[in-house]
């Protein structure tokens, strides 16, 4: 098995079977996570590099357990304190980090953009870990194969994004990976963080009316709130953004069906989703996370152009 | 060998048979630490999460080497640049590091119970390094498997403990650990920072004279004094603790007898103990260092309900 | 084979014979990084920390994946947040780390003699990353490797040494090993930057005029300009330095022969290197990068004292 692009840069580069390719593998890796030993050889003898321009402890953490347990060798990388305050250009430090011999990158950068101006440049795989207000792959990959375990597959099914669709890199690749896979997508926040024409290039659904949204959907992906962002006209405050796009138990509760809860973290617990919700049994939060290393590990894997090798180290 | 508990969360809730259990194991780990090959397979295919919520490079480091020698998969947290500062709340952070199918935590936090809190949610064993002004298990520890290193035993031995003792996490710990091994215990230091009903309610002596304690103890573990807590009325100035509580070799050459001298660190040198007596025959300062990784490395492993396959790793 | 020295702290203190065998021993690693599988079994069982009391990315990530592809357990120590910050001595900082039985220390530390001054107190080799404005050893072995390997050796060549003399601590290195391995050395930049004592003592050229020294030159090692350093009377402003010093693609077309370019990185593109001679076919600056990590490799392992075991891990 392997994947029609060489580098993972965003979901809009991707076949369906590509997709459906990564679910496999990670499948396959799902299952070495259950076990007591959740090591395997694969990437032996790789050197990973994860170079982080913007802080990001979850994603960090995850691609690095993904890339430990596939056994390659982990160097760590963040702008801050690096020579990039010291004025060095993007691809003058990539240049650095490959000329070591590094096999593999995995990038996250502020700039929309960076992985794909460094793929052009660069000979080994890079894994786009979120760039600019442009996508976040792995994310969105992780949240499709979630939906497609909760709910046996993603075709077909409804899938309302709540929040700040403009902004949002999660919003921006999950509705890509949606609809490459069959399913219904419905965007869901207030109007000035919902253009209209950004709705209609994207080909989806749009409501301002969040109790309709849940009404109609499967599954509702609830977008962190960037507080920094919430300067706008309409929703001056972050009490109001709640009381109107917040979702809580008793809202869940109050529809005629159950509506899967997924958010990609960290939450702000009492602003877009109480407590409550957030903890329900309908939510499948953590096994997001979870999934998350099954598939950054899938996804690896799979650029890296080796065999598999799932067998359990020994012992 | 195990221990009563599943958790490390203090030395309170250790019985003495746990101590001594760990200490017998430390014995083993101690001679592997003596070999050319200090390395063992036992937590190998393990993963441990190191979670400092506050900063403490030569605990951090410590159990990072315990955990390397033990073969583990180490992952590194620290709270600067994580969610935490996007307002993410300690048990979300640390149910997504556990989600990722972590298998054992260590943590310190500058609150008070913060691991205490998790352990009634999380299923893996959680280490405290260090919480609040609670305790520090580890220390402790180390702090008495080094005395009866020194001594032979700690059963009958007289500890003064020399500083802030109301604001000591390695006071308290330090206290319970000796007291339930036999040890008479001595605090000494300026009565702002010993109120009386501390030091009745833990079942320790006071003393408010240096030299009155030193004459009497075999040992005496002198505490760092926090420099930001010095607000106090007695004692307007460092010079003015280090006149009358700073412990310097003149002062331990003119006792009747030798004293040993123990330290936590970092010492802040000329302000509770001089270079001379820092650096002097009397003081096991660095062999509290070396026991610190064994120590570690036993509560480690025996917290993890591995076997403990102290064999060498082949070459 | 091995070294005269027990610590790589300078150039200075090397025999020739030293240089050599460090590159003759990095001539294999860097045929071991052309292969698939670049991991070697030399320092397994080895712990290496690295103590970084000043930032520096490039050269921390070169280490680390020296010492990962010699198959040693690293730990990284960087000052910021450290205990360092509590006011502890440098040795009892080192102390504490060897106190943890650690096979070997690579430092930078931002005062000069730092490791000279923990080499007189520790028993294990210690590895200068660059003291303060004294050397930077690594540094001027890569360079020199680099050399030896575009031009075949460095007996007889003429090197041009640009920039900031007085404050490089790359310069000073690469002074001493070039004059040890039999190469001319002239030193160019602005007055201010060489004092005409300095060029004495060291026994090296000086020019004030870039093109007269390029004309002589087989090789330009062109020093990064330290914008914070550049309140000098003679050049009020980086535009200045960069039209009298800067060195561009024009320029050096307009010599009579080719020559080579190299910068220890990062790159101030635009001020003393132009992107068209930094990215031409006569820089090596890339080389340089994947040089250092050969050139570490080769002198962690002869200082480490272990046999070479250059052969694959196996899979």
């Amino acid at each position: 098995m392997s994947l029609s692009v060489k580098h993972l840069l965003g979901i809009r580069d991707l076949q369906r079977s590509d997709i459906e390719t990564i679910f496999q593998t990670a499948d396959s890796f799902k299952d070495v996570l259950q076990r007591p030993i959740k090591k395997v050889p694969t990437l032996r003898d790789t050197t990973i590099v994860n170079v982080f321009f913007e802080n990001s402890t979850r994603t960090r953490i995850s691609f690095e357990l993904a890339e430990k347990r596939l056994g390659a060798d982990v160097v760590n990388f963040s702008a801050s304190g690096s020579s990039v305050s010291k004025g060095e250009t993007l691809i003058d430090t990539v240049n650095n980090i490959l000329a070591m011999k590094v096999d593999m990158v995995v990038m996250r950068h502020s700039a929309t953009g960076a992985p794909h101006f460094l793929s052009k440049h660069i000979d080994v795989p890079i894994l786009n870990a979120g760039d600019g207000i442009n996508e976040h792959p792995t994310q969105a990959l992780l949240d499709a194969f979630s939906i497609r375990e909760k709910l046996g597959s993603v075709e077909g099914k409804k899938v309302a994004i709540v929040g700040d669709i403009m902004h949002s890199r999660v919003a921006l690749s999950n509705i890509y990976c949606l609809k490459k896979l069959g399913a219904e997508v419905t965007v869901v926040g207030p109007p000035t963080l919902i253009p209209k024409y950004l709705a209609n290039a994207l080909g989806v659904n749009v409501t301002y009316n969040l109790r309709e949204a849940l009404e109609w959907c499967d599954v509702a992906n609830v977008l962190r709130i960037q507080l920094e962002r919430l300067k706008m006209p309409l929703f001056s405050s972050l009490r109001e953004y709640s009381l109107v796009y917040g979702i809580n138990k008793q809202l869940l509760d109050s529809l005629h069906k159950e509506v899967v809860i997924m958010h990609p973290g960290p939450i702000n617990r009492g602003v877009e989703l109480s407590s409550d919700a957030a903890d329900s049994k309908q939510s499948i939060i953590l096994q997001q996370v979870e999934n998350g290393v099954a598939v950054r590990m899938a996804a690896l894997y799979l650029l890296s152009g080796k065999t598999p090798n799932i067998t359990v180290t020994g012992n």
